[in-house]
């Protein structure tokens, strides 16, 4: 998703550029989670085909929009990295061997190089690199096997965490739903380019500094075990955003916590999918 | 909202009538959440003048739907009534002095009489009534007192709860969102109908049997607080949803506990708002 002229538009990645597929279709739906469902193969042909006499833009020069605004659910999963779990041992995080699941709000979700804003309440923001899913159709009780059927697919997120907030509830909701502390993005890799999503490197740096550096295989539950633990409950839809777990490296864990400062820059990328990069500023 | 030859209408209520507002004007919105930043009170003189030549319909005849569908939000506080407290203290339950916020997932909202199906996967389904605020226009960073400007009105909420599932993590969120477990309704009582939302009587039925009674007024963080508190992290959108506590009264803190039955009637009422029935079904 990016922003030309002040609309939103969908546009199709090639090398450098973003080619406009959604230019002379006024009247169509420019939300992608609209599309999803027919994100498959023959989709992605006739996306190609089109983008033959589309507008093309360098990506550079550009706003990359979060791929999807408005996703109908924002779920993220807690403690599914074993290095990041050994590191929160000291910390008094309640676990289970069941899979920990929490919402992001909707409203929190935010552009790949959006600023974060530093909460007026809190200075204990932090960091988490996630490999986020986006679902592609509707899903109910799909077993893990059949799960990466309904993965439209992968994008970065920052599943920026307000620590004292967060750690005052045992349901972590407050503190990881401030405004701006979802970032997405840069945009949406098809699950058909990435193929097994348990084999990716994911990075996370602040200023020069690396502080995560990790592969998803770290994960104690897996992509497909959490759409079909998530599918048991409720019907995942197209464009709903799943965040699948940070692995270690975060601020809160030391000692003393090192929390991100106005000025940082926070960098994060996954192999295969791409790198966000998010400025953090004064409410 | 009600259901007239398939299509879902806004309706208002007058007596056991329920008047098309929405009749002839197609091309606009029948998503209730659209029209709730103009429902004030010159909103509702137009409303009531437009019911002047409108389709009217027995309210009993109709098939009455979620006041809000589709919200943005779907929020609720845990452990917000004195008595509730004390009837769960010998359950491991987290608490805090904070307010303890989760989401029940948008797709397990549903409507006013619908059943209450009985997972697959657990018979530990239990009920807890709730008085349901909308949002009526964005919010962010109200105060208590300012926050009653926000508020479109109010609705009765089951809050169904499967509580294996909710107890096995700390966060509840899978627990409180199996499909069907959110009715809400009848209607939408705006906000000047109610005035202080504090004195109000809840009660809840299982079949014959009285099982919850209580006051608004017991609540720990009232309703202003609670739109405060999510206001200084997140911005409240029109439609937004919050289930504001339970009283005591459940079904899971007996000796044995005892969850609901398939052919379970569950009847809650609200005075001054109006009375919802779901009747528990198989999966």
């Amino acid at each position: 998703m990016f922003k030309e002229s002040g609309h939103a538009r969908i546009g199709v990645v090639e090398g450098d550029d973003v080619v406009d597929v959604t230019a002379g279709t006024s009247g169509l739906s420019t939300e992608l989670a609209d599309w999803l469902p027919g994100l498959d193969t023959s989709w992605k042909v006739l996306a190609l085909l089109a983008t033959l006499d589309k507008p093309r833009y360098a990506i550079a020069d550009v706003e990359l929009l979060p791929p999807v605004a408005r996703p109908p659910k924002f779920l993220a999963i807690g403690g599914n990295y074993r290095s990041h779990l050994r590191e929160v041992e000291h910390l008094d995080i309640p676990l289970s061997p069941h899979q920990i699941w929490f919402n992001k709000q909707t409203s929190c979700v935010s552009a790949p190089y959006a600023d974060l804003v530093m909460p007026k309440v809190s200075n204990a923001l932090d960091y988490e690199i996630e490999l986020a899913v986006v679902i592609g159709r509707p899903c109910k009780d799909a077993s893990a096997e059949e799960a990466r059927r309904y993965i439209a697919g992968y994008m970065v997120c920052n599943d920026g965490s307000v620590r004292d907030w967060q750690m005052r509830t045992s349901t972590m909701t407050l503190g990881k739903s401030f405004e701006t502390h979802g970032p997405t993005g840069p945009w949406l890799v098809t699950a058909d380019e990435i193929g097994d999503p348990h084999t990716l490197r994911l990075r996370t740096w602040v200023n020069d500094e690396l502080r995560q550096d990790a592969y998803t295989s770290e994960m104690i539950h897996d992509v497909y075990a959490q759409i079909a633990e998530l599918s048991t409950v409720m019907t995942l839809m197209p464009g709903d955003i799943l965040a699948t777990g940070t692995p270690a490296g975060v601020g809160v864990v030391r000692q003393p916590p090192l929390y991100l400062k106005v000025g940082d820059v926070v960098t994060m990328e996954i192999d295969r999918i791409g790198t966000i990069r998010n400025r953090v500023v004064d409410a």
